[in-house]
């Protein structure tokens, strides 16, 4: 049975450390359908495939599709990956090692499939979609629990020669700083993401100087997530608002550095720090930028928040498949 | 008179603050004539067009060649420049100011010209021809008296959207840090140019602890040059060595800092401190990448002493032009 051109569906599917999320897209990148479901990483490799199988398959069903629409997958996650060979070198997150992930997808449903770092999908998504809509040079900067980056340079990823690169977590702030999660010493991600500023909160809190987040969180770092820092600012927390604008302006002043390297024309923050406290973050990564870039980059730098929330990774992840079928299409 | 298309020559260009070179290249890129002259920058953009035309004309006479046997002139020089209209924004080093350089050139010609920041001009021509041959994302760290940088990303220079970009010596390494030329605070550049350098020797020196630089240099900046440093430390001036490691490591800091944005195949290591010092900048960059990229880099990059010198400029602007040209030609 021949496959009706006109109705070219694409999966975008973002792989995350705690949940996974499959979104259909129609050929206008209109969600058709989605369905969610837990990693459950521990169980491994091949538990993971049969979840991330029946996740898309179920996305299908919902769409009343079959999966000879589909044009292709695209799928973001951690790295690090191997994406010319879609292979899961090793996923902290996941806990899978080198693993053919792309390969399976074709097996399975026939179709081309790509991996993709998951903060360069979100990045490609806000480009396409949202609020980087267009730019030449988007820089994406995504503060949570880590610090992530993207950057898309003239309609594509920038990426290394297999793997993805932009460690904008993991440029060096402080050479004698504390120990990164990734082996080194002060690292931005050390001082400036979620875990570093719960990390400092719990110890205002565990003075007396954070009442509200003492009250709400107590002092475990995993308690302190970014929208209890907001209502803690939003209550008059003077001593949160300090410590959340000091991590907010070492991100700024790394953006800037970055801006100096890259010139992006569009920064667009998100994650979910960004999320809960945009506000402090535009502010700070603005202030920032205005302060540190060259005069010839002065006033040619947009800084805006993300639009597109989680549906940015599975937006971007099948607008990736999608480009690399019509590229190849219009290319054969 | 029809032009012998099989016999395309171009002009590269390298327009400093004290002197310009002119090399013609035939289709090969093999040089056929060159010629030099001192720039005098203060005497006026118009005067020193005058200048740059004579210093063309020469060489074209040398190779004994007609202007209509020219395919293209590409010129690298301090910018800020605008790349797309070919205009000298303001160049500090010359003193001139919205100077349209690229239409004065194509007038005088009537062959394609093209402007490029000296150090991109650099970077491409070692990409082409030298050190960088062939790379996918090659990296070029020149540290002379300013810290240059340069980056050529899948076969093109790495820039902004009119102007380039890759400030190299303008990423902040020190928040309350030394004043720096561009009117910033702890940009690289006041840390570790050989300006830097020399301050922190000529306070070594007048302490009386180098007294080598004291003998042949003196306490004056200006004549604390690249090789009297390279001197001091071959005759065993041990806090001179400490002084230029500590800024090459600098250097090597914030390098692996930029490959864990970029994930470079190459970084290509050149400018005056590091043709007389090579040693000592191979060494702590080589070290400060191995402590401090990525794990999923570590082995991934190549650093590289550049090779062609002086003529890095002019091959990689008239290689520039060509690309130009042809691409122009092939689209046409």
């Amino acid at each position: 049975m021949p496959v009706d051109q006109s109705k070219k569906y694409w999966v975008g599917f973002d792989l995350g450390g705690t949940k996974m999320l499959a979104t259909v897209f129609d050929e206008k990148f209109k969600p058709v359908a989605r369905k969610r479901r837990k990693t459950k990483g521990a169980e491994g490799a091949n538990a993971g495939l049969e979840r991330i199988i029946r996740t898309i398959d179920e996305a299908l069903e919902i769409a009343q599709l079959s999966p000879a629409q589909v044009g292709g997958i695209g799928i973001g996650l951690p790295g690090p990956l191997d994406l010319d060979q879609g292979i899961i070198i090793e996923s902290a997150n996941l806990g899978w090692e080198n693993f053919k992930l792309k390969q399976e997808l074709e097996r399975r449903y026939k179709c081309p499939a790509a991996l993709a770092n998951d903060v360069d999908a979100g990045t490609f998504g806000e480009y396409r979609f949202g609020s980087g809509k267009g730019g030449r040079c988007v820089l994406g900067v995504f503060p949570g629990t880590g610090i992530g980056g993207g950057l898309i340079y003239e309609g594509k990823i920038f990426r290394g020669k297999t793997t993805s690169c932009m460690e904008f977590g993991h440029m060096m702030v402080e050479p004698k700083g504390k120990l990164c999660g990734c082996g080194r010493r002060g690292c931005l991600e050390t001082v400036a993401s979620r875990l570093a500023i719960a990390a400092e909160v719990a110890m205002a809190a565990y003075r007396g100087e954070a009442p509200f987040i003492m009250e709400h969180a107590g002092t475990d770092l995993s308690e302190i997530r970014s929208s209890v820092l907001a209502e803690a600012i939003s209550s008059g927390e003077k001593a949160v608002e300090k410590i959340v604008r000091n991590a907010a302006r070492r991100i700024g002043d790394a953006t800037a550095n970055v801006c100096n390297l890259i010139a992006p024309d569009v920064v667009v923050l998100g994650g979910g720090l960004v999320e809960a406290l945009s506000g402090i973050f535009l502010d700070e990564v603005h202030a920032a930028i205005n302060k540190r870039v060259m005069d010839s980059l002065v006033g040619s730098i947009t800084v805006t928040v993300a639009s597109l929330g989680d549906d940015a990774g599975v937006m971007g992840a099948a607008a990736l498949i999608a480009d690399q079928v019509e590229g190849v299409r219009k290319g054969g």
